[in-house]
């Protein structure tokens, strides 16, 4: 076993498609991966389940659902993932700008959670699976955001204040299309059919087929000639 | 009325002595002030309390308290802060490097939250009341995080996706000694006895007057020629 086999690493999991990817990647790289989720309030919270699947499936050595409370109700909102009172835009993006379905600052806050639990377990590693190819125009998907991030997180801890260590923020799919992405994943082995993508699920959490995650996932896999093996709701 | 005194900015508020100066200031330089506070699972916790008192007294348009449990049950931990298992050095610092009362990347992720609600509530203004000189020698408490801090949160959300509007994070406190801050607060009618510095306080919140937090707090009173209202343990 190689050193960097015994490395541990933190890998936020949303459960999505982009997320279970990159922990394959990180696991492949060598890294024990703990993956982490966060319960934000979203509307899609089938997305846990979905991480927890993933994690356990991929062989994650563990995973950590953490809580944060994003929701309108705690005086975050102004999103459709966190407010039921802003409809998530169905069968193409909604017009110019930001998406409304954009969380403020929550790659802030989900990367500075994982980074203080990096610390806690000595990980000087965090991988993230955004992209700044396919996929929804938010400003913390862009390789400047993490590459400040970055610069951040080593001026922020104990951890690296002797000048030793450095933390690294790994975005493996920042420049990948969805096709690359998927190609990637299934060539590793991931099972997309544990994964959850859709933004406004049903109750019994089909996909609705028609958000832009659900759009972007559906046009990866016909680019990539392959089959999403999840089920969608009849529309 | 000024244009700045028109502005809204986000005032991180923990109720003690540097954070409520910090809120003085800003509210002397005309910003409408959101005092939010972190419910983190620290042992201090009634320093939420003193935040509130704070925040009323002095004239916040509002004050909130954000969960985010750093706690040890939550994974966390590994702070005499947030894990009743490490004693809080009292008496004088512990030895050498980062004191056992750090919280892993605790700044940094009270600041992205802060950061996100900077954002919902359209505010590009956030005041911190770290400082650099009399302090328990924090990494997360230093000016290069603090503009490293800046220049990530830049990049990270849609509020500045235009490149017409920036974030800036106003550290008033930094380059001050205890003694200034308590001079320059109480110049500014900051009643101190509101307030809660102690790490460690008793079950009835009478603060210890030895852990590190007290003890800068007393030589600040000493140094400043003034009188710290506060009451103190007898020991």
């Amino acid at each position: 076993m190689s050193e960097a086999q015994q490395k541990p690493a933190v890998v936020l999991l949303s459960g999505g498609l982009d997320s279970a990817t990159t922990l394959a990647m990180a696991l492949d790289d060598g890294y024990a991966c703990h993956a982490v989720s966060f319960d934000y309030g979203q509307r899609h919270s089938c997305e846990l389940a979905a991480a927890a699947r993933v994690a356990a499936a991929m062989g994650a050595c563990e995973h950590r659902i953490i809580k944060v409370d994003l929701s309108a109700e705690a005086g975050f909102g102004r999103s459709a993932l966190t407010d039921d009172n802003i409809p998530v835009p169905k069968d193409g993006p909604a017009a110019g700008g930001t998406p409304p379905t954009y969380v403020p600052a929550r790659n802030t806050i989900f990367l500075s959670l994982a980074l203080g639990y990096a610390e806690v377990i000595g990980a000087m590693d965090i991988f993230i699976g955004v992209n700044a190819i396919d996929y929804s125009g938010y400003p913390d998907c862009r390789s400047e955001f993490v590459m400040a991030f970055e610069t951040m997180a080593n001026f922020a801890t104990a951890a690296t204040a002797d000048g030793e260590r450095r933390f690294t923020i790994h975005a493996p799919l920042i420049d990948m299309t969805k096709a690359q992405i998927i190609r990637t994943g299934l060539a590793l082995g991931v099972d997309y059919g544990l994964t959850h993508s859709c933004y406004d699920p049903s109750k019994n959490g089909l996909a609705c087929g028609r958000c832009d995650s659900c759009r972007l996932r559906l046009a990866g896999f016909a680019e990539a000639g392959a089959v999403d093996p999840l089920a969608y709701q009849a529309y």
